[in-house]
């Protein structure tokens, strides 16, 4: 180890982090990877649950932004309307949403056999990230299995880095993947949990930005006298990121919407405008009801006031940026299709101590 | 051929159609279908091209309306933001989305290998209408094998009926499917033409409206004289409407987006009120331009005025409610799994000319 | 009276209408009109207040469809984004929306001095139509006490036609203004209420659709051969239609939003196609609880499924329609400014029973 | 002067700025300020022109992205669904929203008397934010005659800080208002300016972030020594921000909103999260083309394709978080209603020399 090097990323904003410092922090908040690294198939799928039940027949109330729509996620059309998670949230490579989705519906069937019979069909959610730098993506590697094998291995002992979909995605022209974090905030005498979980595959390295040091333009500048980014980085961005954010806060999905707005906060923090290719979407749920299958009608917890909610909304953003930067201090190099390679951010700036000076 | 049956679905409104009646009355639209008949397996896939060249190098201008989300299309998160289609449009059954998406994935690559790699991925295009109650709709029996046959059939030679992707819907408890029609306008003394395309599966008996005679009101009396539709009509709709509009009216997204949400009026008057469980989802396209792939900057042709646009908005309207009826007077009876079956509006009323009286 | 005269408009539907038929059939609901009636100025203001409390105290769940766009209203972004009103729902001429706003503003503050002070701003509700064509619009006629006096008038014995907002509108060439209606549904072994007030002054004759039966067209084949109605057939609409819908039912923002839209269905029966320069935008609030202000949490009572909400949607489609009917037969013949002048439906088609068949 | 004060405001990422620095350095912008200081009225209005003709007869394309909707806007339904502007844009404050209108269409009318007879209305465009702390603003002294007087006073030559509509507006606890800024770029071989104004009242203190130095963290933990800021800095944000971007790159109304909503980017690189009670609005206009009123078709130049638009969403994230500094840095320190005063950051934090430390 080299003595320079920082061990954690810096601690963004005041508030604590939860004891994991996972998305898991909200209680009943579980994810699985399954991750694909054979040669030049360096994909995978993760799967995050929100709770340990039925998704179909307990759905969790959720709501998404789209911050930038260049993507092809699968589901969002019907949780934008009814408000509620119908199976897990999965997460991919572009070319796999379908294998997935499949994977999904073929689960809640087998969970659920009246699902398209005598019930109503059921609403896969998936979304994607393009890792084809890394991936052979034309292979369509991702199958059904994977998505299975992800539900299977989900737990509250969540790893970040080069795993499940984040095995191949790039971030900054670093090695990006899944990135985790949390914040606790105390509203009204109560405390409250928000976790993110992101898979991050965005930005060019000049634009990397690190709690607010300008951390890219030293490391790319660097490059430049050594001749060795400058292609890459006048390739315009083809990357994305999915942001999901959970929380134990009692909130309806209008409340979920706007704090899932938040999300494109953190993201901007570290450095994105929300490129052209980049599809930019955040989804947040709470797990503090469900909405049960069948039901007249629906209670609810007292919710939380709009006007109390900014401590959320500052957890949401802070989260997404922690969960950023703990992708890149997480994931390992990968070496992928057509030779190519993705340095992690400790192989590319082992000196990276030198280059974060603290904050005041 | 009882001789109290009418032909021919009456005339909505007062503008003509074009010469075919079918959504190929936009020049270079075209539409091709593949059916699955196979004793329980009544579904199939529906292809239509905005223009016979490559959807992904000459990307058609396009927007959608979502009046009601209950649905599990992919693809329209990215047409809301790029305002453009790069796959033909595809329809299927729900559970058949997945691989036809990976089918529209596979054949976008087969035609420009630098998707996914050198190029950003691709956006699939799929609609889906849940036609669980004549289809096992579990046995997932859509390939991309079926996309393939649907694109390679596709011609202006457009067949409405029980085929394709309408093989096993249902609309106002009577056999649906595929509809078509069309409308030509004279605007500042130039003609367009609006077409549209239904996959129509939505709808209790006794809310359908026939040009303004509600004829579901006495059919269902009828019934309910027999005790035959009862049952069903006391289960809640779980139907949906995908609406496909084509027009060669030089139109922007921003336009196209205005023009679609018009085909809620067309569906509004057959009877529907947008029922909690349908998915009624427009789409809107134009063929009077396309925005090349790579391109730096696009040439659009003189676009007509907003204030231009009412005759085109009637247009789409008339066509929608119109294909809606061609969907009824089309399909053939059909029998399906578990040994349901749904009658043609032909099979079920013989007597239709008694009962739709001429409008003054 | 002519014999030939009909009484009232065709019952739309067969849902039943409440006790009163109007949108006070929700509990609470009372509205109230000032109606300007001098010479040139044929214009007023409308109030309806959702309960008879403090509306910013107790702010009612609420959410809109914006149908068609172009209009000049106040307040929709906050509702948009919090889901609540905080004023009564006001109603007035295009060019009046400003001073009715600052009516809305002072009254509130009035009642609540920290607003804008030790509390938040206020966001005043206020819809508007174009009545220029009966009323001198330029005048800028309507004032703060305008609002203040439709306010004071509001009760629960609602009046249709020519009064209030209505006043100088006009509807499908025909006298148009306030109208009402209300539907009761039972789901779950409750019933709830649905009320709709609209604004209505949209439309050319050709159009008019009477539950079914185009009424317009026969109407303009009959102006057309006595030549008065031709100029102003071809003159593109210009109007616009504001319609408030309430109800006892337990519905969130999200739910209302889906309710609201279902007013489309209802429009579009009338001969609507949502015109290009017409101002369509529905709202609807529900008074089965309140969101009091400054709250830590909101108490809710158990909402409705959105599985069970299409009894609903059918009552808000048909009140809708119902309450255009209203219009056009409660309003009284207008004689406005330039010597325009709008005849009510009854003056213009003393034979309307002839007219309109019964319907099967 | 104090020599450890920095003069200027730190220059925000690597684009370059065009030679005034303001939303001017778009060809034919000019912005006009009234301001109101009298005592317990610290107001007043602000007016941007896209051009020096008529903004009826020629309108501007533009969008909007509604980042947080705790506002009382007027105009943005229009926008959204037409995609053009139809005045000039003003700003004010919250309760003076009405009379801006009002003399916005009284100019209207003035320049067109056909508006609202022979034509259509106009849509007026005024867009606020709350400076209640300093402004009496239950006082309601804004008037028809300040916006006309600041229309009249439109020029190239802009002034920022603590005038117009900025005059009474706090920002992060310190003095905020008006700010600009300006950034260069080129595409495809061509040269393009975006171009931000901005009325920023929004932030709590310890939020405020420089250029990525947490300057706020530093001032609060000194403010708390001297316990000046406690009482402050507990109350909830009531602010707003309110984003004026220009551009002459050739973009419609849909790319327009894409590039408004890249202000959120800006803004939160400031500190923000998007707080409950800030109305933080971006509006985006092309002074590339115009829409000629009655029309009917519009010819527009080669548009910017997307693919090629990341320079302009840098430079409006740039931009926008430069105008906020200039804000900050231009604005005096004013004293107001109730003995309220807010000192500007150079009064405030005179050795801030000290605290900016140069980034790598």
């Amino acid at each position: 180890m080299n003595s320079t090097w920082v061990q954690n990323a810096p601690h963004i904003g005041t508030l604590p982090a939860g004891p994991l410092g996972t998305i898991a922090d909200v209680p009943g908040v579980t994810v699985g990877h399954c991750t694909l690294d054979q040669g030049a198939v360096q994909t995978g799928v993760t799967v995050i649950r929100p709770h340990d039940g039925d998704s179909f027949l307990d759905k969790v109330p959720a709501a998404s932004s789209v911050i930038n729509g260049f993507g092809k996620s699968i589901g969002l059309v019907q949780v934008e309307e009814l408000g509620t998670l119908e199976t897990p949230v999965a997460l991919t490579n572009t070319f796999g949403v379908a294998a997935v989705a499949q994977a999904q519906i073929r689960a809640a069937i087998r969970a659920n056999p009246q699902i398209g019979r005598e019930w109503s069909t059921v609403n896969p959610l998936v979304f994607e990230c393009n890792d084809g730098y890394l991936n052979d993506i034309q292979a369509l590697a991702v199958t059904a299995q994977h998505f299975d094998d992800a539900y299977a291995a989900a737990s509250a002992d969540v790893v970040s880095g080069s795993v499940g979909a984040g095995r191949g995605m790039s971030c900054f022209d670093l090695k990006g993947g899944i990135g985790n974090a949390s914040r606790v905030v105390s509203i009204a005498s109560r405390c409250y949990t928000v976790g993110a979980l992101v898979l991050a595959n965005f930005g060019r390295l000049p634009m990397l930005t690190v709690d607010g040091t300008p951390l890219g333009r030293v490391l790319a500048a660097r490059a430049a006298k050594a001749a060795t980014a400058a292609a890459a980085a006048t390739k315009p961005e083809q990357g994305s990121i999915i942001m999901i954010v959970a929380t134990d806060a009692p909130l309806d999905a209008r409340q979920l919407k706007r704090l899932s707005l938040r999300a494109a906060a953190g993201l901007a923090r570290t450095g994105s405008v929300y490129g052209h290719g980049s599809g930019d979407i955040a989804l947040a749920f709470s797990t503090a009801y469900t909405v049960p299958h069948g039901a007249d009608f629906i209670t609810l917890p007292p919710l939380l006031a709009d006007e109390r909610l900014d401590p959320l909304f500052r957890a949401c953003a802070d989260s997404v940026e922690q969960a950023i930067l703990d992708a890149l201090w997480s994931a390992a190099s990968v070496t992928g299709c057509d030779g190519h390679r993705r340095l992690s951010l400790r192989d590319s700036v082992p000196d990276l101590a030198q280059l974060l000076k603290p904050t005041p």
